[in-house]
């Protein structure tokens, strides 16, 4: 599909921009929406900006029925010098495609939704906060459109992304979490959807986020689903230890999602010569080595919250502490150099970022 | 909620009724729906009986994005003598209820929604096929619908009934398919959402499918996700057994979904004084024990297609016939009987059916 392809309808009204300083996650979109629509019989077609407005479905539509969607999330930043910057948008647009694979839903061209993203963002571009540590965030997703209760796959789709402006994940700086390990729900097993960005994944974790709130915990620990035994993700996020100085994260195993944070972290510790480990670790190797007091750190990676620090695990009714309950130096040092590469405030060492205007055909 | 609490607005005109000699599974739909809103402040409210027609949802709506959703499906069957039979309602909200548990959806109040079914199949009445073996397809669903991007339960769901006269399964009399044990792919592993019925489990299962059909096979046959080894499903129905003369379906393990066809099957055997055993059962024990002679039939259970005969199983490139590749006597009988049952021209002899218009206020 040719960039010249798509149509842009101009909303007729803007809406009145939220309040930066009580910005809350997802709950307010700017003006425009990017939808294209997917036939078997035509592929993928009518790309289109439209104003922001509510879609009208079938009730018998699949997505209603059969969960069958995808999505992303990313962010795009405006920088002090009033550029605005996207963060490996490719590395998202890689794992729709990939999600879509293991869906049934067919791929994307990845270069021009990059492109009409965007085109997106320059027409809503004074959407994005300026202030510190705020994005606006980006929600590309697919919906199974069809409208047939068959389990089979759909034969219309819709993609459409939209935005909302987002402040800081952290009301008051980069605190850490209390976690609790979950030994009863899974989120997911090899040869399921765990490393597909899909609803019916976000659906499974809910229960047990409701129970570990009611426990007074932030975010579970998914352990599993064979042995209940080794360390897969803490709540939507990818997770790391700090072991004898050396990063520990779980290695992709069919059943985890790649996080491009969890990416990003990697390359970054290997640029500043800490060895990154990606392998199999146990919830009983690091409660017996945090006793010998080898774990000094943990923390969660992902697009919302950047880094996660894990100030306190509770496996089975045991507790252990990380770092004084206090977030480490390796986790405040990555959240620092990550924001601040995305904010275009520090040097983009591993050429991570893209101008949103980069490419475009009207400036 | 009380009955006097529905609302009934209805269509303006009526549509063109499908022709019944060509009837397609899950593609049109009678005049009206039912529809009945949610909020965390009021509860389930606003309960109303409208002309069919599409939802409008803001993009953001949460069952776009997490897959917070549940579904059920039901038939409601027209007798000989133009009486409406529904079969085992109670079971199915029942188990809407324990799905929506799962998911997190507030519960409902079954009572209610069956009258509201049943008002809903009266004014939809002449949308029922009177032929043999055909019926209205009914199918109630709950989507979640805050438009919010933070992964948590949604405080705004719909609860929506649509329903589609349907053709037998069989176009040309019960015919066993051919099954492809499934080794890569997982449906639902203990701990996830196998037992809810749950768009991700679907979603899931479309790839395998995939893969099957592209080998020339019907459908797939699951085995659980941590050895591999024990027998779960068929395609989305249950899956039974007839060994050495006694019935063996995979026990419920929290995985495997509590089909109301499979207990309707386990009751009518027993009441034919034949054994049955709800156990574990391996894929290796099956194939070993065919080799002796001794597995003599096997078949699917579903709403959809009540029993679905398998005339082959193919596992690692092992092929085993089943009865010659026919439908076996007892899949028959057990097809014959609930099919008669349903339609009323064989006596209820376990109390299964309740008339579609019982307990309704207006006749």
């Amino acid at each position: 599909m040719s960039v010249e392809k798509l149509q842009i309808t101009l909303s007729e009204f803007k809406k009145a921009k939220p309040d930066v300083d009580h910005l809350e996650f997802g709950t307010q979109f700017t003006d425009h929406m990017f939808v294209m629509d997917y036939s078997s019989e035509t592929g993928w077609h009518d790309a289109r900006i439209v104003p922001y407005q509510p879609i009208t479905l079938d009730p018998a539509c699949m997505v209603f029925h059969y969960g069958q969607t995808v999505f992303e999330g990313l962010k795009a930043y405006l920088t002090a010098d009033g550029e605005v910057l996207l963060f490996r948008p490719e590395k998202n647009m890689a794992r729709l495609n990939q999600s879509n694979e293991r869906l049934c839903i067919p791929p994307v061209n990845e270069e021009f939704v990059i492109y009409a993203l965007k085109r997106l963002i320059q027409i809503d571009r004074e959407w994005i906060p300026a202030k510190e540590e705020m994005s606006l965030y980006i929600r590309p997703f697919v919906i199974s459109t069809e409208p047939y209760l068959g389990v089979a796959p759909s034969k219309h789709f819709k993609l459409i992304i939209i935005m909302s402006p987002v402040g800081s994940y952290y009301k008051s700086g980069v605190n850490p979490v209390k976690i609790l390990v979950e030994n009863d729900y899974v989120r997911a097993v090899a040869g399921g959807t765990g490393t597909a960005k899909t609803g019916g994944n976000y659906a499974a974790s809910l229960k047990a986020q409701e129970v570990a709130a009611a426990k007074g915990y932030s975010q579970v620990l998914w352990l599993d689903g064979i042995e209940k035994n080794y360390i897969e993700e803490v709540g939507s996020m990818n997770i790391f230890f700090i072991i004898d100085g050396e990063a520990v994260t779980p290695a992709l195993n069919g059943s985890i999602l790649e996080g491009v944070t969890r990416n990003s972290v990697i390359q970054l510790l290997k640029h500043w010569d800490i060895p990154v480990s990606e392998r199999r670790i146990s919830i009983k190797e690091i409660f017996e080595l945090h006793e010998e007091g080898k774990v000094t750190e943990a923390f969660g990676t992902g697009t919302a919250a950047v880094i996660s620090p894990v100030g306190e695990l509770n496996w089975k009714d045991k507790t252990i502490v990380l770092n004084g309950g206090k977030t480490g130096e390796i986790s405040q040092k990555l959240y620092t150099t990550i924001t601040g590469i995305q904010k275009g405030s520090l040097p983009d060492v591993l050429e991570w970022t893209q101008k949103a205007d980069e490419g475009l055909l009207v400036k």
